[in-house]
């Protein structure tokens, strides 16, 4: 691989901001790698979508990151990976990463019950996509399933610690309280705003994975078989942020979901026109 | 104008599903009229998203509308209604109400203290639409506005009767119980569903207006003085429905919204390509 190559960023892309918790977590375990994350805003959400739609939206993101020369692209979301991962692996000449294998991976290290939640919107769920995962690392789990919703429009609205979110998360989760289950996947990149209410319900028993975390290190497992690790430079690498509606929310929430501001954020069309 | 002018369908275009509420008045009222509805559920919700992506959206569905040869257009959506009336009024061959100018009406018709409150999506209430709309109808009266984005999510789920969506209510609109407000606009076609919350939440004092009714009314008169009424006719007129995603969940909670089962619904491609 020439240097070149190596000084690329990473792409990464989600229905909106919520991906921004898995940029955050590729940032301060690669600090050398410059990043493009792309937030399709004039089209969120996608967990109410079908799937054939939630894959042509994934394409004309991935399209568009490809286009501006990424080495490696992240699906940031889960709905969009469970749908169109296998769709844009093939369509794409750039290797692909979605955020349903790191995190079913690491949930199935996590168990020792063997009976493992799963919540995420409904398209995630009716994807059985974390399902095969699970199953593809322990044949032998049990793995409930529950769609949430109420918690991205919650999440959105900066309504984390607000008494209703609580109640909201008991309607959903509390069957779940007190069981066999220890471990349970926060299937969608908004959930982990809501830990604390997500907690509450469930029980302290039970252990909330995200994939963030998992995800970053999977990139920098990835990058560094490849060959395509970025050198650390003299000066910080660049973070570009693109969205596809006006970009005073996304800088606004997106504080919320890095945890620092944002530099500049470009608004771009990238519907076919 | 000829007969055949006459039986054309009127259209009615929503970001989703909530406009059946105003299909529903416009059919009550004019039994004979035949209708193509299109629910944009590729896309929704619109509410959270920028007036100029919301504008091109509207433009698409008018469009896809205006070439299946209908005689009026009704925008069913507040949102796209604020954002949008003024465009689609000027690019389209063919007559275009939108939901806004009819609700201000009917609400300043029904005040008596002069003192109104809006509910809406966040681009409605930031659009000024209906404050612009009720001073045109009577300059002095006292406006209040609030955007209400949890609702629109908490309709969709159905969870018209759950004591979480009573809290919501509470929390958006119990500053305005018990004041000299009389009289409150649901601004947005989802709302009607959760009447009994915002109701309980603003108290009994103050009388909740929908556009639905007012809608209808005014697509009567339109036709009436166009000389575009359709002639009752020996069979039932058409009702057509398309969608822009999956028809599943529109046909399921379509019914809760029409009130009855809907009949045959398409999936169409409206998006540029």
């Amino acid at each position: 691989m020439t240097e070149s190559q190596r000084q690329l960023p990473i792409g990464v892309f989600d229905s909106g901001i919520g991906g921004l918790t898995v940029l955050r977590a590729i940032c301060e375990l690669l600090p050398a790698e410059p990043t493009i994350y792309l937030g399709d805003t004039a089209r969120v959400p996608y967990g109410t979508k079908s799937s054939a739609v939630i894959t042509r939206y994934a394409l004309n993101n991935a399209r568009f990151l490809a286009a501006r020369g990424v080495k490696l692209l992240v699906i940031a979301c889960n709905t969009a990976s469970a749908a169109a991962l296998p769709a844009l692996t093939e369509r794409l000449g750039v290797p692909v990463l979605g955020v349903i294998e790191p995190g079913a991976r690491k949930a199935s290290d996590v168990t020792r019950s063997g009976v493992i939640g799963v919540i995420g919107t409904r398209a995630t769920v009716a994807s059985g996509a974390y399902l095969q995962a699970l199953r593809r690392c322990v044949p032998d789990l049990t793995v409930h399933q529950k769609p949430c919703p109420l918690f991205v429009p919650l999440a959105e609205e900066g309504w984390s610690d607000d008494p209703v979110t609580y109640s909201v998360a008991r309607t959903y989760l509390s069957e779940w309280a007190g069981g066999r289950m220890d471990t349970l996947i926060l299937g969608c990149t908004h959930y982990p705003v809501l830990t604390p209410a997500i907690q509450a319900a469930v029980g302290s028993g039970i252990t909330l994975v995200d994939s963030a975390s998992a995800v970053a290190k999977t990139v920098a497992a990835e990058l560094s078989r490849m060959s395509l690790s970025a050198e650390p430079g003299e000066t910080s690498p660049d973070h570009r942020y693109y969205v596809t509606d006006v970009p005073d929310r996304f800088r606004e929430v997106g504080r919320v979901f890095l945890g620092y501001e944002l530099g500049d954020v470009e608004q771009v069309d990238i519907e076919p026109s």
